[in-house]
């Protein structure tokens, strides 16, 4: 994991109607443009597919973990390069696929058109979100109540940029016994989940049927859409789900559990992975 | 307002260990399609602009707030009609333009293609994200260190789903005397702003110059352009604002107050706003 670089600014501190200028730190926000490159026909051609806000670090697994989790690669073999700071542009990261690749642009387009809004991440009509087809088999990993309990600690203990600037969503991967396996720190709450399946997607560890997933925030229905992809089956938060997160949870039979505060917890749907 | 109406669902809930069945309210997130409906060559024209999860009601704010936001359009005499649940659909909106108005549907087309994630909302390029102009002028509005600290308990106070459900964002608006005028709740915070900023298209009180805006979270790119966007020169926030929104509010020479809890709070920007 690459160290996230925070914007040092100069502030006036309030604190109880008495001002006073201090230095801060910032969880920088920039923009990332996300571009394929393919051959069809022996034509090579480039295309961008999408610009997010991002905390600048592990742009390669943002890629990845974005491209995985909107079905447009599906695994390692078929991506030739990732291209970091492509043609010196710092904010732009070129995904180059292998030739034998077929990517259907028209879908990517029909996909990306029309679309602009978080949450939904190039549908292009409501029947296409909810109509998301999953391609890993939902797994039967179960988990303790006392392993669930420890896990928010664990998370807050190692999220570094989140306790210097209070501004960052965290995404992390726990085994069943409550060892953390990887986290990522984004200040969109989506990215920090397509960073830490980007990791997975790049090292050939996907599905993550064995792993649990924790969220620093809220659990929405995309946070629930690409965990289903990348195989997860046990999601737990800090805060509160969705509706429509808890509704997809259940068809998909997924795990859901949010407030995951102190030693307390709620479960949303599939409470028979908690075996205690 | 209209009443957000909330997803009762039964879930275990583990206090200690113990777990118990009790009844328990979600913040309804769906999707919502945003058309427009044009003339061309006195040929109509339908096109799907948008599609984002929202909590559902106030969808015609949102739709209009929306459009303002990403300089579609720019008073409500351009608006014809706007219709909620189109043709029966729940969740769709439809927006029909007076004939005159001139729409770039390629402009549009521009705009929203290849764009998928939260914080950008249609733009397709970096430069498009950065260079976006403002059509309001900067007010020169002033408030209290007082009126500032009472805003958050106010906002709470009013916040009735939010305290139900732990779930959603909100948006408020207040004169700079800290009288509420009207807040929005939704489980996305650019949507909570976007029906704040619809409602007052709708009730032509744009621009918002001698208006505070206060947001229940942090405060992202986004939010401070499309706050500026509408004039409203005091951006307030429980959280923290990134490297990119204090950026982008030096810039536009506006006020950014992030960490606003109890009797304290930081100014990031535009102190000069704050006369005591």
């Amino acid at each position: 994991m690459k160290q996230i670089s925070l914007n040092k600014i100069e502030i006036i501190k309030v604190i109880a109607g008495i001002k006073n200028t201090e230095n801060d730190l910032l969880a920088i926000e920039e923009p990332l443009e996300i571009k394929i490159a393919t051959s069809i026909d022996n034509l090579k051609i480039q295309k961008s597919i999408s610009v997010t806000m991002r905390t600048p670090a592990n742009d390669a697994e943002l890629a990845l973990g974005f491209l995985y989790t909107e079905g447009l690669i599906s695994n390692a073999n078929q991506v030739l390069k990732v291209e970091e700071n492509y043609l010196f542009q710092e904010n732009v990261v070129l995904i180059t696929l292998q030739k034998e690749v077929e990517l259907d642009l028209k879908n990517t387009e029909r996909n990306f058109y029309t679309t602009s809004s978080c949450g939904v991440c190039g549908k292009s009509s409501i029947d296409a979100v909810i109509s998301k087809l999953y391609r890993a088999n939902i797994s039967t990993i179960t988990t303790k109540s006392s392993v669930l309990i420890g896990l928010a600690d664990t998370l807050r203990n190692s999220q570094e940029v989140f306790n210097k600037t209070g501004g960052l969503h965290a995404s992390a991967i726990f085994d069943n016994d409550g060892k953390l396996l990887y986290m990522r720190e984004d200040v969109g709450r989506h990215n920090a989940l397509d960073k830490v399946i980007g990791y997975a997607f790049q090292n050939n560890l996907l599905p993550l049927s064995n792993c649990i997933l924790l969220l620093s925030g809220r659990i929405s229905f995309e946070l629930v859409q690409k965990a289903a992809v990348a195989g997860i089956a046990i999601i737990a938060a800090i805060g509160a789900p969705s509706s429509l997160a808890v509704q997809l949870g259940t068809e998909q039979n997924l795990t859901l559990i949010g407030f995951l505060r102190g030693n307390n917890y709620n479960i949303y749907c599939g409470s028979q992975r908690i075996i205690d």
